[in-house]
């Protein structure tokens, strides 16, 4: 079987770079390499460490990106004289505790952006194309159109193509659940899922907890399903403050909580196993239904992917929501929710809304999914995101004003960066689209007008020169703001 | 140019059949030619009227299909003994005067059948795969994800991909209707037009004015919506009555009016020019918005297809919905609406509600609808559905209880079957079932469970022997009630 030992020799080279990387890393930490010092040559390294020259090499590219050595021509790598250090992260936001309709977002715009081709797309959280396993999942619709015309063409109702959703229980049990296919509803992406979610457990009026900033596209069917918002008090690596949380439930009538769990957007936090666990207990407590969107889950930088919160759902209560719009194709719109109790009620918001999700990508999708090509396309991924967002974070320390913070996510493609106060984030769209970037300003994050200092960057880009310069420009037009 | 040569002759081949037929029928019903006799010889018509011989027997395939002659094996073609006579049409109906709120109907469970193999698809209004365009559409999916990776896998926001937006308005001439491509929202077939058109006219507890009988996704998105449906009474050839829908406006607070103008779903109606802009301008009078589905607007079996009620809409109060599902595919799930003055808030609701419509088919029909095959493929469906449904209503005449009546459709692929009283729809539903034969019972059709002795049968299907043995079945179920 070929296929499983490349699988096997590509995870394995992968940690053997990581390896090499941290060993020089901890070198540099500890002060046996200093500042200006020349670091072992990858040929020396080669021999005393038994490992490759490629693989040296790969290691050595990797402290570069991260700052913490320089190549000076001719002569080997460096450790940077003043290193760059890692941003400060965000402290815990402290949204105000009153509910609030939300009114006019402006996702729209931002979404318009996203099919300007010479655009560099920092704002929405769009994969780039080159990073998405385009040929594959092109040979796989044309087959499934060649094989299956009438599955492929017709209306695909029963809420979802059975393998399909067969092959997502399948995954879900990475994430600690146990779910029958037929518990799993197929969606036009997690958007969607959130909307069906919501339309069936609230009412227009009705009060719905989210984080704080949360998702705008969150923010914005709250807005349409006329609900008011509720922030809650949420920390940059651990999610929402379950104090908060409960504060709010004891205080107020609740009709949902929506949340991302892991790698969240904006923020990139991912809720610990014990705290999703008492999450589930306190909504079962309090009878409250969660809308759990876990878009990210799939794409942790190191390590099995993380639970969700519906492993730990005895109440089931849980309206798990996801898609495949940040692994394979936001263009093929399948995403997909595990309602739990609310099965029935959305099964049947969803076939009236559009009868059914596209046919054809369901097919393919299932035969991606079960060939093993998505588990080998996702490492890949996970690899890419994570360089991105080392890249990026480091470029951002360099490059902006002091006191810029930066998230630490462990997972998915997207940053959360606080300037210091005095920048405008919406000031600096605007100045940011004069030069052709697009970035996603902190007040679409929040249903009160906060982080005005904040903005969210999308790291789900193929790394190149123009984005460097990209980051370079957004921290000048940071700093001339001050 | 051969292409335009072979559709012009195809269409004039298409029209000398007729023509033939049409002759050979007048000489029937004049008297000419009287039960028993022989008609003449194919190849003696031939040489008399300077016809092909194929096209003379084409022409009689067609008399005997609509049963008024019979071939004799190595004899010739007879006026049948008896000749079958069309059932008569179904009277107009009466609703009750009051607003409903729509309860559990059944669409849902007629929906799960149509992924059935085995079936005979009689029930949904779901054209048989062999008769849509799927190989070209296939062909120029491929190619769109090949040339366009990024536009056919993005999120095609902004209300939809540019050229297809620019092809509906251009096809939108040939019903009347001036329209920039920015006023169309392209959505996932017209049952999301529908949903989001009545989602932003309308609020829970409103009343929205329909026909009798009326289709059944949109009597479930009212359901789901939480809206009255107050029905009118309905022409079985016209449509609405616009006396009744007046007196209805004049004495009640209606929120909107829901209506299929063209080849309606189930009667299979078609409004009249005069009568439609009557009725744009009775609407502007109350100042009521119209959801005009108009999705079998483009399957006239004779002469250019109909003209839409937003032709005539001058209070631009019309927001128009349809979709490709009748006629390319209903598994690639694009539809639009053209929303007139509600586009802003109905372009918001679909971002919110999905984000966007599958991406790759919105390139792929724009490229079939500017190189002419899409007006290539709808001449030969409406030829098609034309024939299934003669031959169906044939085959009712000849199988079904005495009494039993049938609508004349002059376009679109659906039959209203209206049986003696004593016949229960939904008992035959159920025996139906037992032969592998769906149908789509009359109660579905009605927010008052009427229609009890009628059923909606499906004539998009490829004819063969075994529709007609289910056309046959039917009828002797019907029968065995009586």
């Amino acid at each position: 079987m070929p296929t499983k030992r490349s699988v096997k020799d590509e995870a394995r080279e992968l940690r053997l770079y990581e390896d090499v990387a941290e060993r020089v890393e901890g070198l540099i930490v500890d002060g046996t390499l200093r500042p200006g010092d020349r670091i072992p040559s990858v040929r020396g390294l080669h021999r005393k460490w038994s490992v490759s020259v490629s693989t040296v090499l790969e290691a050595y590219r990797r402290l570069e990106d991260r700052g913490l050595v320089e190549a000076r021509p001719k002569s080997g790598y460096y450790v940077r004289a003043a290193p760059r250090l890692l941003p400060d992260e965000p402290e815990s936001s402290n949204p105000p505790k009153r509910a609030r309709r939300i009114r006019g977002s402006m996702a729209y715009r931002l979404m318009a952006e996203v099919t300007k081709p010479d655009l560099v797309k920092l704002g929405a959280a769009m994969p780039h194309p080159d990073l998405l396993p385009l040929k594959a999942l092109d040979r796989l619709l044309a087959a499934a159109m060649r094989d299956e015309p009438a599955s492929s063409h017709g209306y695909m109702v029963d809420s979802g193509y059975p393998p399909l959703r067969k092959e997502i229980a399948r995954r879900m049990v990475d994430a600690g659940c146990t779910l029958a296919p037929e518990g799993v509803v197929v969606t036009n992406g997690a958007q969607e899922a959130v909307y069906l979610a919501l339309r069936a457990l609230t009412r227009p009026g009705d009060t719905v907890v989210v984080e704080s900033p949360a998702y705008y596209g969150l923010l914005e069917t709250l807005e349409v399903l006329e609900l008011k918002a509720l922030a809650a008090r949420t920390h940059p690596r651990e999610g929402v403050d379950l104090d908060a949380l409960e504060e709010i439930l004891a205080s107020t009538d609740v009709a949902a909580v929506a949340l991302v769990t892991n790698f969240s957007n904006p923020l990139g936090s991912v809720m610990p196993d014990a705290k999703k666990r008492a999450l589930a207990r306190l909504l079962d407590d309090y009878e409250v239904p969660l809308v759990e969107d876990d878009i990210y889950g799939e794409l942790p930088y190191e390590g099995p992917r993380p639970t969700a919160v519906k492993a730990f759902d005895r109440g089931d209560r849980v309206v798990y929501c996801s898609s495949f719009s940040k692994t394979i194709s936001p263009g093929v719109r399948i995403g997909w929710c595990a309602p739990g109790r609310y099965l029935e009620r959305i099964a049947h918001l969803k076939l009236v809304t559009n009868t059914s999700s596209p046919s054809a990508p369901q097919l393919a999708i299932a035969r991606f999914l079960s060939g093993g090509a998505y588990d080998r396309h996702l490492r890949r991924l996970r690899a890419t995101y994570r360089d991105n967002v080392g890249r990026m974070t480091a470029l951002i320390a360099s490059t902006f004003p002091v006191g810029t913070r930066a998230t630490r996510p462990a997972g998915g493609h997207l940053l959360w960066i606080e300037m210091p106060r005095g920048v405008d984030s919406m000031r600096l769209y605007e100045s940011a689209a004069r030069q052709k970037i697009s970035i996603a300003p902190g007040p679409m994050f929040s249903a009160n007008g906060r982080y005005v200092n904040c903005m969210r960057l999308n790291a789900g880009l193929p790394w190149s020169p123009r984005l460097e310069d990209a980051i370079g420009t957004l921290g000048r037009l940071a700093h001339r703001q001050l």
